[in-house]
């Protein structure tokens, strides 16, 4: 814990070994690059660095107030650009990214300010190009951030065919008192979860080995494979302010890569464990169907996805009826519990008949 | 130039459609594009962006200090990367993004704050994505400058073969009192050119072509083509800021994708032109080589590559000597004069012999 608090690169994508290196991802390197940068950076930082909230964001201190802070994180949106570009549904990976930026930032109560997006192409199509943007556009206004810059690049030889990759960098600011602190965390705190309505941008090397492109337009669950796999990812920037208004909430995690038991330790502190009653949410059809498909035992399935959870809060026992009132679609998701040396920092009790 | 300056993403590649196509490279479509994206963004923008300058980087009130802008820039190294990855040379690449950047928002006048990288692979190796983070780790701080965070992504798939990517972000900050201004450069001025050392991070797809990777391990000039290929794209904070120190700098531009002819346009009023001599600095070998072996002529070779003139800033005629004895280095490498309307806002006259 220490070190992912400490370390700026955090968000190393991971996943369980089997699950992705059948997908062709290596979570044992991707583990090795993060511990590598450790090395490069040689404890260097920037007098103005501040330290960071579970790696979700890099704090800097805001110039001219010594009591804000600036919180910036880049990030992009995996494979997903593969289903969307091979399906030619450039619409909504913009607004995957820029949403995906705005969560990442919010762990640490940050409002965004601005966002800056990175496409490139072998090939440019204009068209395509602009459909991508229109969508970072969209979420951009969406989420009251500026959409301040990018960059659009062709080139040719590094990308397969017509693939494209997009990437993003949020900026946004924070009072350095409202950042969360993980300490006020205590036994007997509510887990609230807000809902996800798919993958996100995570875990799609894997989903596409389970469901093969030959597939992706057959019918699923009232449209098809590839509108279940391309929902966009949402932002939870109004639910979280709406139930920051009724409800003291503690410390928040966004559920990415490493999905609940890899994200959700970030932000605790060492002596409790997160316990989570898996009966208490729905988890999207599309996501039981790769777990159906896959044969994913638990750890595979809750590190590799995020199983339905997009977000969490730790609030107050008392104030947990409040939260879920001021936030549609959120429940308490489990429980913050004392954890005894050598314990899971998270716990998952699957439902029944599961 | 309106247009320009108001577009934030101005920094759309760009060359002669004659060149870059035979590499590979569809400027047309580049130029569709930003059309696009402007038409996206259909003349929304948040309340607190600020006019750019020449669209070198994007201004955003910097929050809690109404006479201060942060200053973001995005952006890639283009197929530099391709060299990199098939000669197994990662250590500079970081390097080239971040100083690229730096010297971006330099335009605007911006200290840089802190930078955030996005790397991907098709196959993440983590010794190579260390070599390439260590880079820009070498440079942030030559830079002051944090490296606040970044991505590591492994996308089967979307990338070729070792191939690999790296985009990144940089935030700097400025007095909003210290923008550069356009229209105080006048006519008489002179244009202090600092020197390229090579490519930087543009023209590489056409490079690539002509002097071809069997090649690259061959010697040229005391080392290899590789050597002179991948050469450090400087970055030019010191020597601009020892200028300032004893010249007053009217304006300033960066020399990459669209070379002297397109960026230097970018922070001069309408009423004038900049007239170069290229006797009067000298153009790096590799450059040399490249119009040569592309039989690349004067619009060509002056609207692809720098020609080694890697930063250009417009100063009073009587602050020249000053400002060329403050940074090794640098020469007058034109004038401003007055331009009538029709004719081209930038003049090279070419070296006696060329």
């Amino acid at each position: 814990m220490a070190e992912r608090t400490e370390n700026p690169r955090a968000e190393q994508k991971a996943g369980t070994p089997d699950s992705y290196a059948r997908a062709g991802v290596d979570v044992a390197a991707g583990n090795e690059a993060v511990a590598r940068y450790r090395d490069v950076l040689g404890g260097w930082r920037h007098p103005d660095q501040l330290d960071a909230i579970g790696g979700f964001g890099g704090l800097f201190r805001l110039p001219g107030s010594p009591d804000r802070a600036l919180v910036a994180s880049a990030d992009g949106v995996g494979t997903k650009v593969v289903i969307a570009a091979e399906l030619e549904r450039y619409g909504s990976v913009g607004a995957d990214l820029v949403n995906h930026c705005v969560n990442d930032i919010l762990v640490c109560n940050a409002s965004p300010l601005f966002f800056l997006d990175y496409i490139a192409f072998a090939k440019l199509d204009p068209a395509v190009a602009a459909e991508v943007v229109a969508g970072c556009a969209r979420a951009c206004r969406a989420n009251g951030c500026a959409l301040l810059g990018g960059e659009t690049a062709e080139m040719p030889g590094v990308y397969h065919g017509r693939h494209f990759d997009i990437a993003g960098t949020i900026v946004g600011v924070v009072d350095i008192a409202n950042l969360p602190k993980i300490e006020s965390v205590v036994a007997g705190d509510a887990i609230v979860g807000l809902p996800a309505v798919g993958l996100h941008t995570n875990g799609y090397s894997l989903a596409r080995t389970l469901i093969p492109p030959q597939e992706w337009n057959d019918p699923f669950e009232g449209g098809t494979y590839a509108d279940a796999l391309l929902a966009e990812h949402p932002s939870y920037y109004e639910p979280v302010r709406a139930i920051q208004a009724v409800a003291q909430v503690k410390t928040m995690a966004h559920i990415t890569g490493g999905g609940l038991l890899e994200n959700v330790p970030r932000t605790l502190p060492e002596g409790v464990k997160a316990v989570f009653e898996q009966q208490r949410w729905s988890v999207p059809p599309i996501l039981r169907e790769l777990v159906r498909r896959g044969k994913l035992g638990h750890e595979e399935r809750y590190r590799t996805f995020n199983m339905g959870v997009g977000y969490t809060l730790v609030v107050p026992v008392t104030d947990a009826a409040a939260a879920l009132a001021a936030a549609p679609g959120a429940t308490v998701v489990g429980w913050i519990e004392a954890r005894a040396g050598g314990e899971p920092r998270v716990v998952i009790h699957p439902a029944r008949g599961e």
